[in-house]
């Protein structure tokens, strides 16, 4: 029994001979095995990974029903390289069999010529579905769900709501959750289909229903919507408008989806580089270049700074040239330590330990923390200034170490709350941002010091 | 009808007056109520915030049914605090009614006293349970599945199957997924119950089996399977031992967690932090200065690296004094280009899209972005250079960033490659790491290209 196990190590089929080897020296008879005895995600993975024409080549291999379970495996942007290799009418049933949600999702991303080439084709009640979901703002619940869901009326037995799930369970998505609503399709509840299962047919519905269920507004962000899920547990969360009418479910995976994208999003802009949906390996090296050049520039500009701070002290700097020699060490201190207090504050922000409201809170533990981390520092510290110096410039160093690390960690916390109430996203308050600010900060404390205890 | 909507904007009634308010003032009543019209996960938000004994006191307002709710969704960390404030039966009634694996997560993190306290009170049965989940290596699938399914035989119909779901379905956490078994109990397939609901009970299991599921070996590692679970968006993943025996199933509930558990550690690690467990806002100060105090330490000795490095050339900064004046600039440069580069490479292979084996393809990439951002950079500096000094040291500056932002790309994104080629976490790389690394060698770079250009 071929099962799909874990990668253990690099998965031997693909050291031996990659899919895109095969396929560009036509070897198709050992690419369709290839495709044939690997896993769906194995080959959505691969096909990511290959260039365009390559990967639709590949794709047109697969049988139809594999296709459609690789297809919906694929990043939309990676979908889209696949879609515009098909023919109309492999294109077409495609399309027609995705789920409504993963399609508002893939157009969202699509150039304007795919999006049309795609509405068009669509039967009507798919268009319906399709739009609704795109008329939702960008990052938004109602872009994630899927707005085909089984309803239960309030009134009925467990035997009569199998029912209702037997009749119209083959077209949603999920029957594992089922909201009830009153007859002004009201959310009042949900129920599992568990707990239908595991009960007598002639039980009432209500007795089962969870009647306080955690719900999310299709306007909501999706984010918090799904972190939301992962905080209560539950496999799918019902959306409302804004009347507490039901309009659809976000299904855990889907929440999972965001989830990840959120986490990759926030680890780029930690970095100082701009997110992006692609794959790191499909990527050609001007994109991945674009994606970081903007802030890059902006730091470089921003670093004028300190240039200009060290030519203030350039006289002090003339008259105890050994000063220059801790200029690396010192801001690198201060940089991690400022970047250290920001990620701590970034993250605990995105998975809700701390709300925009504790900013004088973090302010002050912070500054205590950074005191605390300065002090082991400067011992630290004096013994390096010691050795290669000599005492009175390790006791600027140390004073130095202090002071920088309790001033880097308190605006390394205070700026993503700051950014939080401000309303912008406390991510972009990256590491190399906080890094920068407290270079140049870091530089006048330096000097200052040195000036008050080598009196130069 | 009082729903459980997203947190919009700080909720009011926290900044009225907080829980913890609440309870030290002891108007146990107005707590009672704030426990009472907020929904469980927000109770465990605030308990989790809290001091421990105003935890305790909070918790034990809570009637049994609430309480059993609140507490699953509690970190084990916070689930301790709360047991030691338990009288005996409370502590029994509780721990015995969480799920085996929720148990063994809690234990694993328990100190022995509160360990030995739970293993004492449990039944016979949920005790082997437990301890079944114990014998697996930290990190394993084997400490986060449950070990209770509902497993089905080969030849059943649909009936005879939803017969089986009402005979065992209470005891198992899920009943979504069930794994088809044979009689020596190797793993053969799975079949969702939403198959068995939506066919005619004489219709054959062997009809609606998937005979190729995903699987993982119960000593895997956790973050590695539930990765896969996002790629195959299945919501229950099947466990089993080194023989193909089904041991348990992963539910993605489980496996969201595991992810954003190891997202937190990656972002700490990546800021050069120890990674941890605890809520940020119920750490302490000296808490939070151990998880970062070690990393700061270690970066702070590898960076003696720059002071000898400049002492070396004292005689070249001596002659041109104003070289002094970029070294903050040209190594946030390269720390800021060698950290976007290692970021990078570290999520793509935290997600799958990199392999260790793409080292040298990777390699390449970096180097040819670093580059071309060196010369964007480049640009710019040679303007702030000219500015702020002359025309020749300005073409020293120019250099030395292509040259520092072309290696400090490569270095940051070959590192985390290296590091998972010799089985080390690639988060362990930080940017901290990289940047440290990449300051004293810039440095290098940036004194000899102004030896050479200067020729001083």
């Amino acid at each position: 029994m071929p099962h799909t196990s874990l990668p253990q190590e690099p998965r031997p089929e693909l050291d031996e001979r990659s899919l895109q080897d095969l396929v560009q020296n036509n070897q198709l008879h050992a690419a369709l095995e290839w495709l044939e005895s690997n896993p769906p995600h194995v080959v959505a993975d691969e096909l990511a990974r290959t260039d365009a024409v390559t990967a639709s080549m590949a794709f047109r291999l697969l049988d139809k029903d594999r296709a459609l379970t690789v297809f919906e495996e694929l990043e939309p942007v990676d979908q889209q390289q696949i879609l515009q290799g098909l023919r109309d009418q492999s294109f077409l049933e495609l399309v027609e069999a995705m789920d409504p949600d993963d399609r508002a999702r893939m157009l969202r991303e699509a150039p304007a010529k795919v999006a049309k080439r795609v509405l068009a084709g669509l039967s009507s009640h798919q268009r319906r579905m399709t739009a609704a979901l795109l008329g939702y703002p960008e990052g938004s619940v109602g872009r994630y769900m899927t707005p085909e869901v089984v309803a239960l009326g309030q009134d009925l037995t467990v035997g009569q709501a199998l029912g209702v799930v037997l009749a119209e369970g083959n077209e949603a998505e999920t029957v594992y959750t089922l909201p009830v609503v009153d007859h002004t399709r009201r959310l009042t509840g949900i129920v599992e289909l568990r707990e239908l299962v595991l009960n007598p047919p002639d039980t009432l519905v209500s007795a089962l229903v969870v009647t306080e269920p955690a719900y999310a507004y299709a306007a909501d962000s999706a984010e918090q919507a799904a972190r939301l899920m992962r905080e209560t547990n539950d496999l799918n969360l019902p959306v409302v408008d804004s009347e507490q009418r039901l309009v659809g479910l976000l299904t855990i995976d889907d929440a999972l989806e965001v989830i990840e994208a959120a986490d990759t999003e926030d680890v780029a802009r930690q970095a100082g580089a701009a997110p992006w949906a692609g794959h790191y390996m499909a990527a050609s090296v001007w994109q991945l270049a674009r994606y970081r050049a903007l802030w890059l520039s902006l730091l470089l500009v921003a670093a004028t700074l300190t240039v200009s701070v060290t030519q203030a002290f350039e006289g002090t700097l003339e008259q105890v040239a050994q000063l220059a020699v801790f200029i690396p060490m010192l801001i690198g201190a201060g940089g991690n330590a400022g970047a250290q207090a920001a990620t701590a504050c970034v993250r605990a922000l995105a998975v809700g330990e701390v709300r925009g409201s504790d900013l004088l809170k973090v302010i002050w533990r912070e500054c205590r923390v950074g005191l605390v981390l300065g002090g082991l520092l400067a011992a630290l510290g004096m013994v390096v200034g010691t050795l290669f110096v000599g005492a009175d410039v390790a006791v600027v160093v140390g004073i130095t170490l202090v002071l920088i690390c309790g001033w880097a960690a308190t605006i390394g916390g205070m700026m993503p709350l700051l950014a939080k109430r401000l309303k912008i996203d406390p991510a972009v308050v990256s590491a190399p941002m906080v890094t920068t600010l407290v270079d140049a900060t870091g530089l006048i404390i330096y000097f200052l010091t040195a000036k008050a205890v080598l009196g130069v």
